[in-house]
C-alpha cells in the first residue's frame, strides 16, 4: 500500500506538470493559514468522535509520509503579497481536474488539483470537496486537524475569498421547503423538494457509525421546525383511558435505551432497477442505507404506560409525523402491535443520534426506530401515536413501499394484494472500487457493507471477480451480532490477486444471513413498478490498468 | 377438464387394444370381488380422515362418469370359473406398461393396463401401486370405497393370489434396521439402512395435511422399539434443581398445544444441486418436506416446571434421542434457550400426529416440532432434553446442516465457521407437471407449495413458463397465515394457456415470503458441499403434443 502510494505519487507528479500551466497559482507563506484550520462549522463537531475508523487511522500513518513527499515538491511556493480574491461561483466551477480543483477553508481558497492523487484517502474522497469548504469535511474526519496536514494544504493556497461578497440570496419564504436546514455537501442528493440525498460511496463504509451529516436523508415533505419546550408527543390510550401528552422531559423519565440499528430505504438501489424497466421513484444507487446509535424511550414503555396491552388481534401501532403538506396530510406509517410491545424488538421513540439530539432532518425532536425494518416506518417529527384495529391508512403504508410481481405495471396492480414491507430482505453492496473505475493489476480491495432485515445476522459474503462463476469469502469486520438482534449491518472487505493478464473484473458481491437467506442473481426478476426491494447481487465492472 | 378425460379415454382405448392381446386375461364375475374392498391395512385406515382435498373430491365425480364409460367397454369380461394363482412375485413384476400392470386387492389380482388412462387422479398415481396392494393407497384416499369403483375393478379380474404361498422370509435379527416398521409403499426410497424416503410429488400436494403414512422420513439410525408405558422423558433440571422424568401420563397433564407444522428436510431438492458438482448426502427431490397437525405439551411449559428461566447467554436446549448406533451415539441436536422458552414459537414435545399417536418412523412416543427450523432440530423418540451453554455437541449439530460457499471443499471446509441451520429460507417447487412429462396443447395446471421458515408467511409464488423471462402470479390454496406464525406451507396452482406453438415449456416457479426474501435464480452460486439449503428456482421442462 505504501509502495503503490509513492508510485501513484511519481506518476502523478509528472502528470500534474502540465496541468501546473495552465493554473493561476501564488504562493503564500504557510503560517499564514494556521487559524484558518479550526472548524467553521462548529454544529458539525459534534461528530469527530464518530470519525476514527481503522481504515482512517491507517490513512493518518501515510498521510505523514505522503506530507513529507509533499511538503518537498511544493517548498519553492511560499510567501507572497496582497492574495488575488475570488468569489464563492469562481471557487464552485473549479471542481474537475480540467478545470483545477479548488477548496476553501476558512476564508482561502486553494488550488488542490496537484495534491489529488497524492491525497492518502484516495482522490475520490477529496474531490467530494471540490468547488467548496473543507470544513465539513474536516469536522466528520478529526484525523486532518494536524499541524504537518495544515502545512501541506498552504503549499496549495492561490488566494482568498472576496470579504465584500454577499451572503447568497435568502430563500423564498414562501417556498414551503425554505425552512429546511444545511445539509452537509458531500451528500448526494436526488430530490431537493423534498429533500433527499444518499451517503456517497466513497465515505458509506469508511465508518462503522454514519457521521449525523453523513447519514442519507429521506424526507417525503418539508422539514417542520419544532420548538423543544412546546413539543408534545400525543400517545392515544385506549379505549376507556386516557390519552398521553409528553413533552421532551416526560420522554427522558423512561428507561433510557440505546440501539445500534441500520436504516435502509426501501428503494435502496433502485437505479438498478430503473436500467431493467423505468420505475417510479427517486433514483437511488448504494447509499440509501446509514447506520447510527439511536437513543430513546422504548414503545413499549410508552405503550404500557398508556394501558395498551398485546391483543391476539391484527391492530397496528400507528404513528403520525408533524410534516404535512399544504393541505394538511401528514406522512404516517404504521406497525403491528406485537412488534410494538415485544421488549426484544427494541422499538424506540427516540431522541438522539449518535450522542446528539437527532438532527432536522432526522426527526428532531423525536422519532421512531424500528430495527429491522424498512425505514418507512422509522416515522421521523413525531406526533401521534395510536393503537388502530388495522395498519395505518396512510398513503405510505397502503398504496406505497409494497412489492409485487416483475408482471403487474401500473395499469393492473391492486396494492391490496400485498402486505406492506415490514422487515427487509438480505441486501449487500460493494462500495470499492466503484463501477467504471480503473484499478491497477497485482491485488484489488473490494469494500462493502451487508445487511439483513428482522435482527437476522449476516453469516457470509460472497465476492466474485469473474461475474459470479467463482468465489471468495470476503472478511466481515466489527463484532459478532446478537443473536435474533442483528440490527446493524457488517462491513467487509476482501483483499484479492488480480488475476494475471485480466484487463477487467466483474466484482459481484452476495450476502447470507443466519436464515440462510441469499440475494437472487439478478435484477429483472425481482423488478417492480416501485422499484424497491432492489437486492439482487451487487456488480461492478471495472478496468485494470495493464 | 371432463371433454379431456373423455378424450383420453377415447385414444387410449385404441392404444390398449394392440396391448390387450399380448395380455392373459381371464373374466370373472364382479359380485365376488366385494367383500375385498374393504382395507386389509386397519393400521393405515386412521389417516383416512385427511384425504379427502378439494381435488380429490372433484376427480371423485369425475370417476362416477369414467367408470360408465369403462363399465360399457369391459362388460363382455365377465362370468369364469377357477380363477388362476399368481405370487406376489408375479404380480410384482407386472408393474409398468410394457409388461402390463397388475395391482392386488385382498386375494384377488387385477390386471389394470387398460384402466391406466382413465384413472381420473391421472396415470401417475395409478402407477404408484403397480406391481403391488391397492389397499395401503385406498386407505389414504377414500373416495375409492364406493360400489361403482369396485365394480369398474371387477371387470379387470385376472385370477388370485396362491393361498399356499409363504410369508416373505423374516429379517435376519442380527440386522439392527430389522425392527423398522413397514412403510407405505408409495414412499420413494432413498436409502433403506437407515430408512429415509420422500413423499412422491403426486401425492406431495393432494392435500395440504400430508396423510402420516406418506410423510417423509429421515431417519439417521435404526427406528427404536420403545414401551409408552415404560417410557420417560428425562428433563435435566438448573444447576441445584431436581430433574424432571417424565411419563406419557405426566406430559398429558401439561396442556395440550396444537399447531399445524411443515418440516423441511436441510436436503431437500439436493439432487438438483448435485447435477452441479457432487455433494456428500441423499438424493432428495421435491419431497423431504410434508405437513401435519402436531399435539402435544410446549417446551416452554414443561422447561419452566423443571425451574428454566431465560438468561441472557447463548445457551441451548440440547435434545438427546433413543435411536443409536452399535457404540451407543444417539441422535442430538439443540435450539437456542430464548426460542425454546418463547411461547409465541409454539415449540412442542409433540405426542400426536394428525390426531394419531406419533407412527414410529416419525418418533413415537415423543418428538420434539420445533415451527418454522430445519426438521434436524425435531428431535425423534426424544429421551432427554437439557440446557446447556452452548449448542449441542452432536456431530449433526455442529459438523453437519450448515451452509458453505460455493468455493469450499472437504479439503478447505472449517464446520466452525458456519453457524448451525436453524431458521429456513424461502423455498418453493412445482409437483404438477413433473420434468420431462409431456403435456397436451391448449391450458396448462401448475401445481406446488411453497414455504418459508422462521413463521414467515409466503406472500406471492410468481410462475414462468419460458425460463423466467416473464411471470405469472399463481393462485395460493387455503387459508392466510397468521403473522409472524405462518410454520405451515402453502399450496399454490396456476391454470395458464400454453403459448400457442410451443413444443415446449420451461415452467419456472419462485416464491415470496413476508420479508420479501426471494429465491435466488440458479443453483450453481449456492452450490455447498453438502448440499443443503438448495432453495434455487424450481425448474420443469414439459414437452408440448402438437
Amino acid at each position: 500500500m505504501l509502495l503503490l502510494l509513492l508510485r501513484r505519487a511519481g506518476i502523478s507528479g509528472l502528470q500534474q506538470a502540465s496541468r501546473l500551466r495552465s493554473t493561476a497559482r501564488l504562493c503564500i507563506r504557510a503560517c499564514s493559514t494556521n487559524d484558518s484550520f479550526h472548524s467553521q462549522h462548529p454544529s458539525l463537531t459534534s461528530s469527530e468522535s464518530n470519525s476514527g475508523s481503522k481504515s482512517w487511522r491507517v490513512m493518518g500513518t501515510l498521510l505523514g509520509l505522503g506530507a513529507v513527499l509533499a511538503y518537498q515538491e511544493h517548498r519553492c511556493r511560499a510567501a507572497q503579497e496582497s492574495p488575488p480574491l475570488y468569489t464563492r461561483e469562481e471557487v464552485s466551477s473549479h471542481n474537475s481536474p480540467k478545470t483545477g480543483i479548488w477548496v476553501t477553508l476558512g476564508h482561502e481558497v486553494f488550488d488542490v488539483t496537484e495534491f489529488l492523487d497524492l491525497h492518502p484517502g484516495g482522490p475520490s474522497k477529496l474531490m467530494l470537496a471540490a468547488g467548496g469548504p473543507l470544513e465539513p469535511f474536516w469536522a466528520l474526519y478529526a484525523v486532518h486537524n494536524q499541524p504537518h496536514i495544515r502545512e501541506v494544504l498552504a503549499q496549495y493556497k492561490i488566494g482568498e475569498l472576496n470579504p465584500k461578497e454577499k451572503a447568497p440570496p435568502t430563500l423564498d419564504t414562501s417556498d414551503p421547503y425554505a425552512g429546511d436546514p444545511l445539509r452537509h455537501p458531500a451528500l448526494k442528493v436526488n430530490s431537493q423538494r423534498p429533500f433527499n440525498a444518499e451517503t456517497p460511496p466513497e465515505l458509506l463504509t469508511e465508518s462503522y457509525i454514519t457521521p449525523n451529516p453523513l447519514f442519507f436523508t429521506r424526507n417525503h415533505l418539508p422539514v417542520p421546525h419544532l420548538d423543544p419546550d412546546t413539543y408534545r408527543l400525543h400517545i392515544v390510550g385506549p379505549p376507556g383511558c386516557e390519552s398521553l401528552s409528553l413533552s421532551l422531559d416526560d420522554l427522558y423519565q423512561f428507561p433510557k435505551h440505546e440501539v445500534t440499528v441500520t436504516v435502509q430505504c426501501a428503494g435502496n438501489r433502485r437505479a438498478e432497477m430503473t436500467k431493467v424497466k423505468k420505475v417510479k421513484g427517486l433514483e437511488w444507487t448504494t447509499g440509501a442505507i446509514s447506520t447510527a446509535r439511536w437513543t430513546g424511550a422504548r414503545l413499549c414503555d410508552v405503550l404500557a404506560q398508556a394501558g395498551h396491552r398485546l391483543s391476539e388481534s391484527e391492530a397496528h401501532v400507528c404513528f403520525v409525523g408533524l410534516d404535512s403538506d399544504p393541505t394538511g396530510t401528514a406522512y404516517g406509517a404504521s406497525i403491528p402491535l406485537a412488534h410494538a410491545l415485544d421488549p426484544e424488538a427494541e422499538v424506540l421513540l427516540a431522541y438522539e443520534m449518535n450522542g446528539q439530539p437527532l438532527p432536522r432532518d432526522h426527526g428532531f425532536p423525536v422519532r421512531v426506530v424500528v430495527p429491522g425494518v424498512v425505514g418507512a416506518r422509522h416515522v421521523k417529527w413525531l406526533g401521534k401515536v395510536s393503537v388502530e384495529p388495522e395498519e395505518s391508512y396512510s398513503h405510505w403504508q397502503r398504496r406505497d413501499y409494497k412489492g409485487f410481481s416483475p408482471s403487474v405495471d401500473w395499469d393492473t396492480v391492486d396494492f391490496d394484494s400485498a402486505p406492506s414491507i415490514q422487515e427487509l430482505p438480505i441486501q449487500s453492496a460493494i462500495t470499492e472500487p466503484q463501477d467504471g473505475e480503473t484499478i491497477e493489476a497485482g491485488e484489488v480491495t473490494v469494500k462493502g457493507y451487508a445487511w439483513s432485515g428482522g435482527g437476522r445476522a449476516v453469516i457470509r459474503v460472497d465476492v466474485s471477480l469473474d461475474g459470479g462463476l467463482t468465489w471468495q469469502v470476503a472478511e466481515l469486520d466489527g463484532e459478532k451480532q446478537r443473536p435474533r438482534k442483528a440490527w446493524a449491518w457488517r462491513l467487509w472487505q476482501l483483499q484479492a490477486p488480480v488475476p494475471a493478464g485480466q484487463k477487467e473484473l466483474n466484482i459481484v458481491c452476495k450476502a447470507v444471513d443466519d436464515s440462510y437467506n441469499v440475494q437472487p442473481d439478478t435484477v429483472a426478476p425481482i423488478w417492480n413498478l416501485r422499484g424497491v426491494l432492489s437486492t439482487a447481487w451487487h456488480r461492478v465492472h471495472v478496468r485494470v490498468t495493464p
